[in-house]
């Protein structure tokens, strides 16, 4: 902060750049890693300037050979800034006529409850894509792959196709995050009605909601990134790579829509959580009443009976005989019996009222 | 995930491909099944190219059959993988000039409260129009019967309006749809203010919600392919076509108006299915706050008189002496008058404030 | 469903059209009833071309004289369909060049706290409005008393001002309604802290709510409709004729500004309905909770001094010595001041607490 | 309703008008009330025709006069019934090529929590405005002493300077009406938290609510009428206009920010107070608990050494011998003690989890 | 209020204006402070025209003197009310063709959790820049430090770059504010589960979020201001400065998306904190339910046996005999263990519900 703009920094503890070049032409797919010879690679690049290139740059702990790789290839330091910087919105620009720079977010959803976000940033040239992210491990093995296939389509390609599949591999990666989101929901819709839920369900509940608006977040600057290229003059983009992003562009549609059937699935969790934790108070009401209503007014029956009225009975004697029914031979069985009516006639009062049943 | 794009998988357990040709006229109108028999059927088709076809290809199951429906019919690779995807949602799209592939998505609502939705995918041709779906049923028999009528205003149309009678079948199947949620609403309405409602009711009413939510997500689609079809220029969608479009427009927006005004009726069903939750939770604390009102003060008075309160009367004789109330004739009836007496005065009160009746 | 776009039907139990037929220029206004001879209402016409003609037709009953009259005054089928159909949003079309085909929606705020709208088609032609409704009675019977009364304006204007003014008629009749539902709010608004609320007023409340989204969405495309008319080309719709349609624009507009409030309005009677509720549970607790928290603690004391706690005197005589406050002559009125004063300190400590009074 | 559009009417109990005519120029200003004598003012104006004039109609109870107003100088029927009519929303129109017709609202919070807005309707014209008011009271007497004042600049503007400043002094009285709001929602703010809140506190949180949301509906059609106006060719809103016509568009928006935030802000409050409703529940819940959580088990104690068990001693005498603990001199003290040990206990329990303290 | 717009005033109690001028050229940097020497200061920029100068004036408690300003820098009255109003969102304006007017709003979150915000207006020059702010201390240390730096960069830089480079300083500034929100709705987050939680918590989540709210209207405007710089002209804004610009919009929109996720963060405390409250109540109603349905049964069982139900033996005694049970010397045993094998069966219920773990 205070920087001046287009200072390039790395964050510590970045790692080491490895530096990885397929060249590639419809005949065969060469690949080797130039870690640490950087020089070597520019050299192998320019000797088949009739190949293409896919030149991968894994890790950013090495800010003079970044800035090597900017002047080589004619990056602009703004550009090179989005690139080291923390956080960059999807985006697309288009520089020095017809290149591009693409930038796109690879996410992963964690155990965490997280969506752990990497940057891919992309930029084109006439004969290279140039590829840069902070960490060895991504989702773009399945693209190499086909690159390395026998008869691959893909290599007989142009090199804005390669631009486009990786872009495209990115979006079809936003699926099982989307899915493993979705798993997550279902386990915590089973959770809810369970006798013992856990005590920060509802933590749970609103993290995962959280993920899925960051998700949401993620992917519209990458709808729009497309939407943006599917606007470019056809010079920039020619219309038959068009028809690929018009795919793109529809995967990103249907990954944003179902975010936002998710958004409204997490909702109706939420109503039902708490409907839910209403209802686990009725019950403990309930079970409260039936027990007190039942009990208070017996007490106060036998309550009665335990009164000490008495009189004098002229002798100096006193004796109890205001309540002449204590002294019947009936009298304690009579009272049982009232006492049994009583609570058989609110057990059918809270039986008629559904208290009885679990079922709300 | 990860594969070429414009690569073709075919669902694992998608039925064979059953192939119905109706060939038409303004005279009169033929029909057959060729699965099994596509070479036959591309004959007859070349053999008559004077009238006009409605190829409909039933079932997934065979992707080189499919394959050679796309050469032979020049489909994109990236249209026909719309086709056999799991989901794509409504849109329409020129290509070779003129002609249309359309999207629509037929729905069903189903007895486990969900949008069952099929894909129907249009491709139109000069003289024929070709149609995809993954099932043997589906809601366009009313259509074909259209075909058949001896008579039939259908078969004098051009194929353009075969391909608009087609999504408007699909549109018009809308309303069966809704109407099922519409009933079910009404029905979730009435379980309500059921005494014994049902435990999971809430769970139900927002699974109509998500429905109707996903409904919606449909039909939104279907409305801007239709308005997209409107905007077409002449060439590709003549004048008197897009008159008919317009109505379908029509009917897209008050589908989609009944499906806001169902959402709008389910969130007033959310409201009053947590405010009767609290209610029920109201009359439990009102029948335990009665009881308890009116028996534990009594069980206290019954109390006092039950104390051991005594003196010595000077002989060594410990008398009950210090309570005269309990030795006088008239002590246990006048306590019982007494008791009635609070009795009465609570359930007075009680009843003032409402809470003896049912009603809140 | 399934039909042929186009195809007329009608709903079954409709009314037998009646014709009414208003022939009218400066000098005068001549009126007649025509049902059942519908061939000399054609010939009026025809032989008087210089009058103005206002041509209303109440009740579809009858499929072939709507066909007929749909043939002579050369209306499109589609057309004919939104009319008859049974339900069409508000909205203008323009045909034949410069005619027009305007639906409007009346509105009627029930007795069962409903919306009830009929629909109001009308065509304009060179010298004659068409209009068409589904119902004898309607709310256009001011307008007809404008024609009929000598001097009348409106016998002066143009046919287009006649269309005009069945519109603005129609919205004229929104107030009505949303006065009948604002003074529905109002009774509802002091129905929620009556001592002895209905039992379903929040059901009530969420009635009255739909039935404001209602009008809402009824009124929404009345107002794209005047909107559009306001954007139409001047041969179409002279300059002067907007002026008038302009100030429909704004009665729209304060329609929908009336409803959105009165939407607010609800909201917040839900919130203080359900306040409210929350209200009385806390008030039920109150009592519950003074009541037992005076009489639980004095019924120990009691219970304790009603204990049998005793020691044998020596002699063989079980004597009760071991609770010596019971045998004190100040031993009962002792007890009676202290529960006294345990009553008055917690009645203390509620009042202080604002539990006794009612006011929360 | 009913009536022709443009027929105006007066509601009943409108005051008389009564006219004020300031005409000023660079040198001075005179002004005097022509109430009653309206050819007068007429001629007063026709006299010095290089003057600029402001005309000031307040009260519309004399119908004629307010027609003669309107033709002398030129206004449209439905101009005249916007003025009339008891509301418009605030608007612009451009009319005679480049006269404007101006409507604002003026707004006031009342002591009732309610929105008071009256009506000011300015008319432009070459070398004067006219303005009508309904009341004779207004916020405009601050614009009078700037003309009146010596040296003032505002007698050196332009007339279209007259119908800005009139404009602006009707925004800048938005703010007192934005600031009584304010403080009256801080003294709500106070009030949640007293302890004897007023029963109907949330009625009037939501009726500042209201009062917030109609205010805001008045000031959005002010902030798109300056919109419109900044929009106005050259010709009709001279460039120099436009920069102060840009100054009140950013007060429209800021009195709209801050009506944007009192809405969130009462949000909150409602928040709070049903969260504070609920927290009282709670604290008279746990009244009720910890009392029942003691005594009843105290109560049950005590019960426990009230019964009859006796046993015959073989001499026909019946001994109370079953329970030893009766007869030991020890007996009762350490009942107490164990009484007091399970109070204790309670105590600690509740202690421990927070019940006792008063904060939540 | 009420004022001639463009008449400025000062609020009282800004500082006394001091004048800090840094002139500067791609040789070094001089600076100086002129408090009170204004016209030395004119004079300075006068004699050395080829250099370029940033005047930065920090407080307004000088109108005469700002006036001058105003009038030797040719700025217009109503800018110079903007500069001195107490708010005026963020925002860009051209004038004299080429000058730019930018309004930039500072922010700072306050221990009092307020969004503490400062005004920094500037006004570029053929070869200055012109700073206002009412407040000796700023977030533009850096930036100066920035000018002072041997070999700066900034320097050889355009005056417009120096403005840019202002602009940017400030947006940067955003991040520590929302960087301690962040800090701090985490605290929050930490607080709702601890057992003895504040009293006012939600008075301070909502406090929290009105600043977030705030936060989100300050930064649109300046998103605004920023896209309307990329949309000008070249001539006013060359497209090497857009680039720069391009920079700050993307911070902008980020800023905006941490705001807009906090506010949903917000949101779900709120539903927690509820949640959790509604939580604290079950835990109480839980006790007192566990207890109550333990002991209050057993009371009635006691009761039952301290009634005095008894007969006459025949010679005048009352002899205890109806209650048989009594009697036996296993009677009080056999009642101890039905009392142990009740609380017995309720515990085990209880813990078979799960209410006797804390987890809910």
């Amino acid at each position: 902060m205070g920087q001046k703009p287009g200072t390039l920094t790395v964050r510590p503890g970045a790692p080491t750049p490895r530096l990885f070049l397929m060249a590639y032409d419809e005949e065969g797919c060469d690949e080797a890693e130039y870690t640490g010879r950087y020089d070597e690679l520019l050299t192998a690049m320019r000797t088949a300037p009739e190949r293409k290139y896919w030149l991968d740059v894994r890790g950013y702990g090495d800010l003079p050979l970044l800035e090597r790789i900017m002047e080589n290839f004619n990056l602009h330091p703004l550009q090179m800034e989005d690139v080291l910087g923390d956080y960059q919105r999807a985006k697309v620009e288009v520089f020095d006529d017809n290149r591009l720079f693409l930038v796109s977010r690879m996410t992963e959803f964690t155990a965490e409850l997280d969506i752990d976000d990497d940057q891919l940033s992309i930029f084109t040239g006439p004969n290279y894509v140039l590829s840069f992210q902070d960490d060895y491990d991504d989702c773009l093995e399945v693209l190499r792959n086909r690159l390395r296939r026998t008869n691959s389509q893909l290599r007989r390609q142009s090199i804005a196709y390669l631009a486009y599949a990786l872009t495209d591999v990115v979006l079809d990666h936003y699926y099982p995050t989307m899915a493993a989101i979705g798993d997550y929901i279902e386990e915590l819709e089973d959770s809810i009605f369970l006798a013992q839920r856990e005590r920060r369900l509802l933590s749970r509940i609103l993290q995962v909601k959280k993920s899925v608006v960051r998700f949401r977040r993620l992917v519209y600057p990458e709808r729009d990134k497309i939407a943006e290229i599917l606007r470019m003059p056809d010079e920039v983009m020619p219309e038959e790579m068009k028809t690929y992003y018009r795919d793109c562009y529809d995967h990103a549609i249907q990954a944003l829509d179902l975010a936002e059937s998710y958004r409204d699935t997490i909702s109706s969790l939420v109503d039902l959580f708490l409907s839910d934790q209403s209802n686990r108070m009725n019950e403990v009401m309930k079970v409260l009443t039936i027990i007190s209503s039942i009990f208070i007014p017996l007490s106060f029956v036998v309550g009665l009976y335990g009164m000490n009225f008495q009189h004098e009975d002229g002798h100096g004697h006193v004796m109890p005989m205001n309540m002449p029914e204590l002294y019947q031979p009936w009298g304690y069985p009579a009272l049982l019996v009232i006492l049994a009516l009583i609570v058989t006639g609110q057990a059918y009062y809270f039986w008629r009222k559904g208290w009885l049943s679990n079922n709300d």
